[in-house]
């Protein structure tokens, strides 16, 4: 069996300007980044505001497990599957870190036949967005220390400061470190950490801003420490957000890469979906919609999470109305939500199935409630039994769902064709009325509340004593009137990574609030949450090599 | 007055493709990073082995003083000078880095009408190549601490890890720190520091390096740490030279810009000019040698530093034979070795001149010595005065030096053309018959000292207890082989800033030797290197920023 990088590299790409005149943009819409990827110019979207626009289709998941659900790869399929029946569909992805290619997971850009390529470059530096937001994350923290150093008129309070350095990177050392050791010349001695760059609130401004002004207002309102007062400090007190803004007047444009099979794919911010939002950015799914006739794109974790941040927090600031929504579910991965060992997934076990089945009921039901027709597909594999097919089938069926088999991973678009009918089917008999979950101007116990109870399945809520101060500090400084970014574990309903399928009666534990004012949210965190991974005993990183003869081996 | 910025601007840009189609590259050639920069393809060089190659100049330098010298503003306006009268000139110059253009001392583009650009571009992230070095450096950070905590079975001693993470950005706070810090699952407790990338090792071997399998076997090479028995561990121990080559494949690749006269110029690679050897990369000079008749080139801080050890290291490794060497001075700075200072240095002055020309003197003295051509050129300023215009022309005569005015700053090339006659002329009766100054395979002492008396003119060299084990270790280890990298203060021939002109009598004391044995040399520490500049009160951060209407204001 090839695997993804040797698929990839097999792969008969075509010149980008040739993607890019697909799209009717010529070459001045576009800055080539070497011959298969290109920047697209942000004046495209100014001048087709007006315009018809393309129809915007989300895929998300059930509950991850440890056995795959292949979210990326049926997003991929889907637009090469769309293609191959000749919509002008366009595939919008987050971007890659390098952390999990270094790390344990490996790269993002699909898997197998359904894969966005070079996949080499997009899974390495890419067009450099990444860096531009370290850069332009690290440049503020310098800014801070710096203001300390020489005077700190703003008498920022060196035990408060919120805003973290950023590397991309998996680095365990650096998530707990003490700067400003030396004495005078060096500065003051603080605590200090770094996250790794997704978790930067830049990248999640990136994802959510609507132009290159309104970036760097969103950069200017972060709030990066607390005076000797306890008064919030914004970034914009440093004055850098000016420089921080032109770090990233390139990042700021969406990429245009393709797939295997050359449906154009843009690739744009890629943020925590913990901590942050999980979606890509905001601009690159208007450009999408402004370029093509379907769109579809992905939001990171399952349903509660991803979907619910992307429909409340994207949605909401994009002013992006969804008309469909696919929900990824394996057989696999549901029998693991009915119980049945990682061991045991291949064996036949309808049963368990049945068990587990309520994890992906629940997250339709979810869908549902933002008035966005549901379509299921099942990521197919070799294991999955005739009667666990003919289960899921009928489930859906009883509840009013469609559901596809999709096999796009070994088949490419050609694996994707019925789930892009049925999604065409359901796009033109569009009975879609996108609304947002809650009222931003609710309190932020009320939203979180309704959060965890229409989309968890909670029975409420509670909140320790310091997120209970928190709230009312956020209250104080008139910082609550913001959508609400759940950071909760991806693995269940429940704020209890242990809590399989679709738990009941369960509360959820808000441990801490913060606000993220530039990206203009607040995070309500309900366990620990990593901002800097770690990397495992033999890294992904000690098999990746370039050969002598360039061959590339040990990216997946 | 316009600034540089302003200037850069208003530049009639051709398309990159234009400028490489001029120097007979197709497309296939370059990878365009936007319209106005490309990559050229290693394949270029390896196909243009056998042909014939055009010829190398240096620009160097006085000993730099607060007045300013102009270095890189007369090599690009003799790159433009040349291209007016109709020679296939080269300008190959260095990368800047992002802690100066935020910090103090702004960008490293050129100024006035003597500029590369688009000058916005190279001031910033440019394609990328400062990044990736930050990113393959840290992955071996990441993997030295994270080797540590998985068991160590290297039993790498975490007290002697020589081997650093950088970051490229003025941040003192991040000088010296503690990393690992919140016990068992953040890693093992251990001193730690930032350096900027360009001090980074990766940097020098990025710019010693012949081809992309000759960095992977340097990276391998770099000496990380000492075991608790005391030997050496070098990267490859680590097993990630192969990823942090992956991450560098594009980097390698020389940069193409142009001059506001639309004159090709190659930009790659910048290291330090103490700690490391301060040139533009081998491949790329080789490059724009392939590419073009003349190729003017750079080294940094003055001829005692930069020069030597452009011809000492640089020359040495990548076989190249300059054929002209161009000392840069201006009379306001001769003025200031003369003993003048700042305020009066636009005052007439022959008497100061003739006090501080020795410094021109010795320098030229010194390029003689490597049996190169030497010319001066005379950067001029409006407080010039006839007299002392007329004093330097007589003093370079009479010791067989031409020398030539230029005003590359307010005429572009036209400034220039007095200075490019001259250095055509020099080349087309060449008597360059190059030669190193030392055997490699001297010992540590002697190759430190040969360097001190020839070059510095320094009686002898002192040598700190430290200093001393240091090179007995390096002994020990079959380390001490490779040339000598001095790190000086770039203010003075001797090791003591205060002393201006041409001092004599003096002792230098080295009080550190390290090796870098990836980029292939052996550094001499005279006195403490700052590989981590801090902010100014006010950075030029604060000035920096990009309008509604898309102006970049405070670039210089």
């Amino acid at each position: 069996m090839k695997s993804d990088i040797q698929i990839a590299q097999e792969a008969k790409m075509k010149n980008i300007r040739e993607i890019a005149a697909g799209l009717n943009l010529s070459e001045d819409d576009i800055d080539q980044y070497g011959k298969y990827k290109c920047k697209i110019s942000l004046d495209v979207l100014e001048r087709s505001k007006e315009e018809k626009k393309g129809k915007l289709v989300l895929v998300t998941a059930i509950n991850p497990t440890p056995a795959g659900e292949g979210k990326s790869t049926v997003t991929i399929g889907l637009g090469q599957a769309l293609n191959k029946r000749n919509k002008k569909a366009i595939v919008a992805l987050r971007e890659p870190s390098l952390g999990p290619v270094f790390g344990l997971k490996g790269g993002a850009a699909g898997g197998g036949y359904a894969q966005v390529v070079p996949m080499e470059d997009i899974n390495l530096h890419f067009t450099g967005d990444m860096h531009a937001i370290t850069t332009a994350n690290n440049l503020l923290c310098a800014a801070i220390d710096n203001h300390i150093h020489h005077g700190n008129t703003l008498r920022i309070d060196a035990r408060r400061i919120v805003f973290k350095r950023v590397m991309d990177m998996n680095d365990r050392a650096l998530r707990n470190i003490v700067v400003g050791m030396g004495g005078k010349i060096n500065g003051f001695l603080r605590e200090d950490g770094f996250m790794i760059t997704v978790a930067s609130e830049i990248m999640a401004i990136l994802c959510l801003a609507t132009s290159l002004q309104d970036l760097k207002e969103r950069i200017g309102n972060i709030m990066v420490a607390y005076d000797l007062d306890g008064n919030p400090i914004y970034a914009k007190q440093l004055e850098v957000q000016g420089a921080m803004t032109l770090l990233m007047k390139e990042a700021i444009k969406p990429n245009l890469v393709q797939t295997l099979e050359n449906t154009p794919a843009i690739i744009h911010g890629g943020p925590f979906a913990n901590i942050a939002h999980g979606c890509n950015s905001i601009i690159a799914t208007k450009m999408a919609m402004t370029l093509g006739d379907v769109v579809i794109t992905e939001a990171g974790f399952g349903a509660d999470l991803g979907a619910e941040k992307f429909l409340d927090i994207k949605c909401r600031y994009g002013d992006l109305k969804p008309e469909c929504v696919v929900v990824v579910a394996t057989i696999r991965a549901l029998k693991h939500h009915g119980g049945v060992a990682k061991a045991h997934l291949n064996d036949e076990n309808v049963e368990a199935l049945q068990k587990g089945v309520v994890n992906l009921e629940k997250q339709i039901e979810n869908m549902k409630k933002y008035n966005v027709p549901v379509v299921v597909a099942i990521n197919k594999f070799v294991s999955d039994s005739e009667a666990e097919i003919k289960f899921i089938e009928e489930f859906c069926n009883e509840r009013g769902v469609r559901v596809a088999l999709c096999n796009v991973w070994e088949k490419g678009g050609e694996g994707g064709l019925e789930l892009a009918d049925i999604v065409s089917d359901v796009l033109e008999n569009n009975s879609a009325d996108f609304k947002v979950l809650y009222d931003e101007k609710d309190t932020i116990k009320e939203k979180i509340e309704t959060i965890a109870r229409e989309i968890y399945g909670a029975k409420g809520v509670n909140y320790t004593t310091a997120a209970c101060k928190q709230i009312e500090e956020l209250e104080k400084f008139n910082l609550d009137k913001l959508p609400i970014c759940m950071a909760k574990t991806q693995y269940s309903l429940s704020d209890n990574p242990s809590l399989l399928g679709r738990p009941e009666g369960f509360e959820i534990t808000v441990k801490e609030v913060r606000v993220s004012n530039g990206a203009g949210f607040i995070v309500a965190l309900t366990g620990d949450i990593m901002t800097m991974p770690g990397l495992p005993k033999v890294p992904a990183a000690n098999k990746i090599d370039i050969l002598q003869n360039g061959e590339i081996i040990g990216l997946f």
